[in-house]
């Protein structure tokens, strides 16, 4: 039993903690439990008094705010907003299989989830402060926790566009899936930006801060940027790589498990998995492949209509010659986009967005083997 | 000379008449003269007179409206927009040579061009017809050339989302270019939407219409729409394909033309083409590849910030090895989208969509041959 009470969690590391879900588990219900929900932290969980709490409210406003959580669920409307958060280097395992990417997480495809998260929109609370200024283009959130920025300051943190805040979905959430934001997930406040990378949605909030230009934190300009395969460590230019922000479409295979072995001469094998797009755009479309994208067939989807910032979970039933069968799935967005087809060419040393075809080899065997 | 004014067009068809600008002459200019503009009819251009024309609007509004030019141009304050119209087709011709796709006006990949549009926003002829049914949800447009619609109905239409219609860069455009719409450009009206398929821009517009659901016009529920590879006319069911609206991310080498012969033994070719993404998206970053993708350079815009709806031009300067090379682009956009590498599993029967890595071989070679 690790910190999480799931038994199963898969710990990536144990101090500062990260953890995902075995991928099998992570597609039995639309809700992802608390318990299994994917951490990523930075430093230790800060222990924060939720009495002496104060959520600072301040930069390019009419008025400074600090709210008490009390204040906080008292003073405005709570809104339930249903969202998938996932990890920008979700899947960052097949990305090291291609070239080695020291200092960063070994995420497999389980470093997303979704929750019911309750709370009040962000830009209520924004409309309070009083937003006017002309210059006025981002929207900053900064942690009460103590990532180091290396210029004296603590607190990990990034930006979304002014324009993305004012949207109803993004909450300053204080509750998931029914619970108070257990300590992991940001206890006692937390932004969830839906769509967005798993970065944006700061955990365990501090400050709110409108500015003319994005954060200037340290994990905004210098970390979560996508660099073309030549880029390294040693190399980069931050200021040229791609602000991640509004995540891709991707897929996700989470039944049967890599090296499974499927018994019978020529197996019917079901097929599971989840799909995500991000920004306002929908998964449309799930294609899976018995033999490695030669062919394709399309899956049904399990579970709720197409929403923006949700994932869709799917299912499909394949007929399987005998023999090693690499299984493939793609997505098709709202805007017709999909995804690439290899990891190689979409290595970046930052191990960030990786949404190539993900792909499972099983074996269907003859007598004796097991299912 | 044909009926455009300029002789290079590439006719694609003649009646109706579907043409496009040759490749190298597509990214002179960041703005695509009038004349060299890809048309994609459906139809002969029908003939309006300017004096007796009116724009109906209708549907689920407060108050059907009849708007004559003179209306249209006093009435309202015109807004200029620039945006890149893209045919849903463009590259079809990639596609066709993996297995034919009958029927279908095979496309290079020209039928694509950027125009400052001059106009009255869709949102203010809206606000006036007054649009407050709570099931209003989609806004329909129908063009007025003799397109038969198989019910007895004629006339070219499709739909948008009314969230899209009534952001205020969505147009009922008079001008392109400065100039009165030219005929096969929709005179005297057209619908401009940028970052959709072309199609949603519907020419010589003679009905706007608020509705509940999308268009039932012949061209929304039954083309336009998405297919995986398996599937084929014989055995479409329309409902269940992805009916197109925004674009995907794409990029296209407009230079060097494809079996261009560059001396020299080791060349520094200067490539160029045009990148454009779809939605709110901008472009974000260009890929160039000596080596079919083996390696990559980032190239450099050389016109404008990357602005949704339009697209951005680049040139990338490579050092190429002798012999047959074959270069290759993908784009990257703001929500960290890309491209697929090949077309073959992205074939579809419709023909829609090509936005694999746009490829082109040259021969670097020796003495005696010529650039």
């Amino acid at each position: 039993m690790n910190r999480n009470g799931d038994p199963e969690l898969l710990v990536r590391q144990e101090e500062p903690f990260n953890a995902e879900p075995p991928l099998h588990r992570l597609t039995e219900r639309f809700l992802t439990p608390n318990s299994r929900f994917f951490v990523r932290n930075h430093a230790p969980v800060p222990r924060i008094e939720p009495e002496s709490y104060r959520l600072k409210v301040g930069g390019l406003v009419e008025r400074e705010l600090a709210l008490s959580m009390e204040e906080l669920r008292e003073e405005f409307d709570p809104v339930s907003v249903t969202a998938t958060l996932q990890c920008a280097g979700n899947r960052r395992d097949e990305l090291m299989s291609v070239r080695a990417i020291p200092g960063q997480v070994r995420w497999g495809a389980g470093a997303i989830g979704t929750a019911r998260w309750k709370g009040v929109p962000l830009r209520r609370v924004l409309s309070r402060a009083g937003v006017t200024a002309s210059e006025a283009r981002h929207v900053a959130f900064t942690g009460l926790d103590r990532v180091p920025n290396g210029d004296g300051t603590f607190g990990f943190g990034g930006s979304i566009p002014l324009e993305r805040a004012m949207r109803p979905d993004v909450l300053l959430a204080y509750e998931m899936n029914g619970e108070p934001l257990p300590p992991d997930h940001g206890y006692p406040l937390r932004a969830v930006v839906p769509g967005y990378i798993g970065a944006r949605s700061v955990k365990w909030l501090g400050e709110v801060r409108v500015r003319a230009d994005p954060s200037d934190n340290h994990f905004q300009p210098r970390a979560y940027r996508l660099f073309p395969p030549h880029v390294t460590a040693e190399t980069v230019r931050w200021d040229r790589g791609l602000s991640l922000g509004e995540l891709p479409v991707n897929a996700v295979i989470t039944e049967p498990r890599p090296g499974a072995r499927i018994a019978r001469e020529r197996a019917r094998a079901t097929v599971r998995g989840y799909a995500m797009s991000g920004g306002s755009r929908t998964v449309e479309r799930v294609d899976v492949s018995p033999d490695g994208g030669e062919s394709w067939h399309t899956a049904e989807f399990t579970a709720c209509e197409g929403e923006p910032g949700v994932w869709r979970l799917w299912r499909a039933d394949l007929d399987l010659d005998r023999g090693s069968r690499e299984l493939a799935v793609r997505a098709w967005d709202s805007s017709a986009g999909t995804q690439p087809e290899n990891v190689a060419p979409i290595w970046n040393f930052g191990g960030y967005i990786n949404n190539a075809w993900h792909r499972v080899t099983v074996h269907v065997g003859g007598s004796g083997e097991g299912a």
